[in-house]
């Protein structure tokens, strides 16, 4: 084993250079969530889920997701407050479209029931939060970015965040619980 | 690399073995969906996210998200239909509930917008389609189970999965779309 072990780390470290060298070329022509200069992280889509909700209230209906990167999970699943630095929370929100489909297949499964199905339909916004405690020390260690279609909402609106989320101090600010 | 790549195999298929036996070990004492004999599969929470839809009629109120393992995963997001043998789609079910405490900060968040939150509460139950085309030929290829705590609903209920699933044969009997 002591001598596959360098090998292989030697190989790990040259496949995470390359994966780094990926990532940074592909978000360079991305533009930058004002304030706290969060990018897309790359392959957020790809992460594990936290939990899902939906919202609803006048003319907005919408389900949700929450996906945390690696570090964001182990502390999940820990129970582990405040989270480490390097967690990243993705909050994906899609519009809430009933579905015909569902709703028939439904209605002869289940007759009398009257179910009604909701699922995802376009995509609204994705918004991220990402633990630093040193560079973002000034709002409880957490740098948010909200993206619409790729595109970073402006400055009015990332002022927004840390305020929304202050209620949630005793959580470190995070809203979301984990859905076993 | 010609004289480390073997190590590498090696290794990994090493790691491979314990992470089957460990898997086999830890399903040894689970009990098996009737019909299909279906176990649930280790791991799968830690699977991606297909997507995320919520349920409603009288008094059940659920939100839902489908998971999928990699062979999965590829198949949707190529859109390649039908999906390969190998294909297992886990589908989370759980009380909703609605969130006082996100209420509140969206209350003062969004004035007069009268947002409500739905979170996820307690598991109802998680479904799972397995997807082996031999095995399975009778039902379209898939393999159906739904378990509740750990512990497989009965016979009659899984003579039902089939049917309910007919419908969407155009989609190889799968109602859930990718949700980007």
């Amino acid at each position: 084993m002591r001598r596959i072990m360098p090998s292989i780390v030697a190989v790990a470290a040259l496949a995470g250079l390359v994966s780094y060298l990926g990532a940074v070329s592909s978000q360079a022509d991305q533009e930058a969530a004002p304030i706290y200069g969060i990018k897309i992280p790359k392959g957020y889509r790809n992460w594990q889920l936290i939990s899902v909700n939906h919202l609803a209230g006048g003319n907005l209906k919408q389900v949700r997701a929450q996906l945390g990167n690696d570090v964001a999970m182990r502390a999940f699943r820990e129970g582990k407050l405040p989270f480490p630095d390097g967690t990243i929370i993705a909050a994906l929100h899609w519009t809430e479209v009933s579905s015909d489909e569902n709703n028939s297949v439904l209605a002869s499964g289940f007759p009398g029931a009257s179910l009604q199905s909701f699922v995802a339909g376009s995509t609204v916004n994705v918004q991220f939060m990402v633990k630093d405690s040193k560079k973002y020390a000034a709002t409880g260690g957490w740098g948010f970015a909200d993206f619409t279609n790729g595109k970073p909402g402006n400055e009015a609106l990332h002022k927004t965040c840390f305020s929304c989320h202050e209620p949630a101090k005793a959580r470190d600010y995070v809203f979301t619980r984990y859905a076993p």
